[in-house]
């Protein structure tokens, strides 16, 4: 596998024929819909010149209100484009929603570990990320209150990821997403759920976003995102959330400025939700995802038979302690993978005050199940010899 | 003329056949060069579907060389893809820009009036406007130089338009830019010069980016765009610094998270750059604006005649002075002016802290000389009963 361009998630590393990088957080390219959105960009211009216009703030209507209609197929749960926000893309709308929600000096709450980039992002708009612990049930809600406790009124925002967790896979349980949405209520805080991997559950029914348990109580944006179920390059997502709050990240000037994001992508990807393609393409994504996932679990189990790891239900990570030795670390150990052949996201990385470095992030969207196997089994290799 | 979709500047106006909105700073719908764009648009995703993958986050080094060629064909300046980064129009790049070279707290410096989303951008990052005169020649450099003494060291950028500046229309002369530029070296400061209109130049060749004086000291940002030489919507501009400042910008998380901003417009774009169409466009547009704009300034002498402004040289914006009479703004009499069937953008809307309610700013991009001689015919009647 040969991939001359950058991702966004590893700026400095590139999948290379020598090495299998399971650090990779992005499709595989063989799975990116090239023909059908080339056509799409195109004949949606063509038919809407407008487009080219400055846009509306918070998207075309029209768009937004297929977008419901999509994402209400997905569960139990319907929605409207009235609580529907067009964005171009989570890291983008994170930067936007903090600034509006948030003033610097003021703290996050998050998982720790976290989206290593998101953390960077809250702290460029000068907010202080505090680490709250998670566990197989996802965020601790009680060491969460706990922190909301030791020091109160400083917080402004809580950030998580509630299903299918970057980088630990795990999915929050429905009490915790109660208790959660509880606190933030009982101090006056936003949640911030950033959740671009919910409909790419393997075992059922993807599990609902967080703002389904809002209630109209305003306290939740979910941030969704076409990047993992059609495209990273299309740069678009979405936020849901009650139209008060879509109002106050809607009213940032740069948002008002520019007439909203990427309105061309977003009438072209609006053909692919119309015509059901977006919704046989997720169908594709999961079948594959389930294949890749189980081939990673499956090659963990007998290559490292040691290593303790939550065997993910839907999204793009497995997050795993090898069980390195004393005085040894997944950082450390990553020069001599990478002159084995392999890479990985050493947990470090993804820390934010916790010590992570026993534990590795695995991808497994980006591979078929044999450069998997192979992978794991060079890794098997190079950390046998540390355990 | 009928505009269903909001504008960015204007979100809360619209154009309508009754009513003539001279506020209105967008193009005409009739100048979208839609056909070319949805052709492109398609072709360039159908030839690279990597084009759907996370990009680099600086953009496409090809499309990046392409820009250089473009951008250096229009003057005396030559300039490489290196000295260049791309965006998502510029709005989003001063969030971006200005978080990653200034700390909350910190001062902006610009110009008094200005770009009055500008102002609210950096607000929202934590940053303290302060307004510093502008006058026939732009930005007042000894004045900045007043302030910058005044309280030194809590400066972190100077934000302006040193070309067809919005909302005055005016240019910066070149020893002014020296001095600027001087300022900014003495005291360690970052400029980022908002430059949307400098190819829009309707006597004679466009005015130089800033950046073409900075010579190599690191000093000035100059932010382009495709909003208002090709089309608002395709939300695409760059960044034209020293590789070591957009080194800077780029570092920003969101950026590296996303992998870039818009990499399938980028594409579709570099085919309008090198089939020679945006040159082509940019000479349509100039011969366009350089008539309407003609036909506004002979509508203010014809029905206006003692309102004072500056003929502007390029970009969109009349800055006129109504001389309206003692107790009377351009604010209060706005609604009287809709309701006779015309509208514009009162002075005080663009200001920083000067009283600037005798003013407003007329755009002349949207419409053909007939509807702002309509246009300004009207206003004269409503002003006429206030001077």
């Amino acid at each position: 596998v040969t991939l001359t361009q950058q991702t966004g998630e590893h700026p400095q590393t590139q999948a290379t024929e020598s090495c299998i990088n399971l650090g990779m957080g992005q499709p595989s390219p063989g799975l990116l819909p090239a023909a059908e959105l080339a056509e799409l960009a195109g004949a949606r211009i063509g038919r809407d010149p407008l487009l080219l216009q400055y846009g509306t703030v918070r998207g075309a209507a029209s768009f937004r209100e297929a977008l419901a209609a999509f994402l209400g197929n997905a569960g139990p749960w319907a929605t409207s484009g009235e609580e529907l926000m067009v964005t171009g893309g989570t890291s983008t709308a994170l930067t936007f929603a903090s600034q509006q929600l948030a003033r610097p000096g003021q703290r996050v709450l998050c998982e720790d570990p976290t989206y290593f980039l998101a953390r960077s992002i809250f702290e460029a708009n000068g907010l202080e990320v505090v680490g709250v612990p998670v566990d197989r049930d996802g965020l601790c809600t009680e060491a969460l209150a706990a922190e909301l406790a030791r020091d109160p009124g400083t917080a402004a925002l809580i950030y998580c990821m509630p299903s299918f967790h970057n980088p630990c896979g795990v999915t929050m349980s429905a009490p915790r997403r109660l208790e959660l949405i509880e606190l933030a209520d009982r101090h006056d805080l936003v949640i911030l759920a950033d959740e671009p991997y919910n409909l790419l559950s393997y075992h059922g029914a993807p599990p609902a976003p967080l703002f389904a348990e809002d209630q109209g109580r305003g306290r939740v944006v979910s941030l969704g995102s076409f990047s993992k179920i059609l495209a990273p390059g299309v740069r678009l997502g979405w936020a849901q959330a009650s139209p008060a709050l879509l109002a106050r990240i809607a009213g940032h000037g740069a948002l008002e400025s520019g007439g909203g994001l990427n309105p061309v992508i977003a009438a072209a990807v609006h053909g692919l939700l119309e015509s059901g393609f977006q919704a046989q393409h997720l169908a594709r994504l999961r079948a594959r995802y389930a294949r890749t996932s189980r081939a990673l679990s499956e090659a963990l189990r007998r290559h490292l038979p040691d290593a303790v790891f939550v065997e993910p239900a839907g999204g793009y990570f497995t997050w795993v302690d090898l069980g390195l030795g004393p005085g040894s670390s997944t950082s450390a150990l990553l020069e001599r993978a990478r002159a084995a052949g392999v890479s990985y996201t050493p947990g470090a990385r993804c820390a934010v005050s916790a010590d992570l470095d026993r534990f590795v992030r695995l991808s497994f969207s980006f591979y078929q199940p044999d450069e998997l196997e192979r992978g794991v089994e060079l890794l098997a290799r190079v950390a046998g010899a540390h355990l």
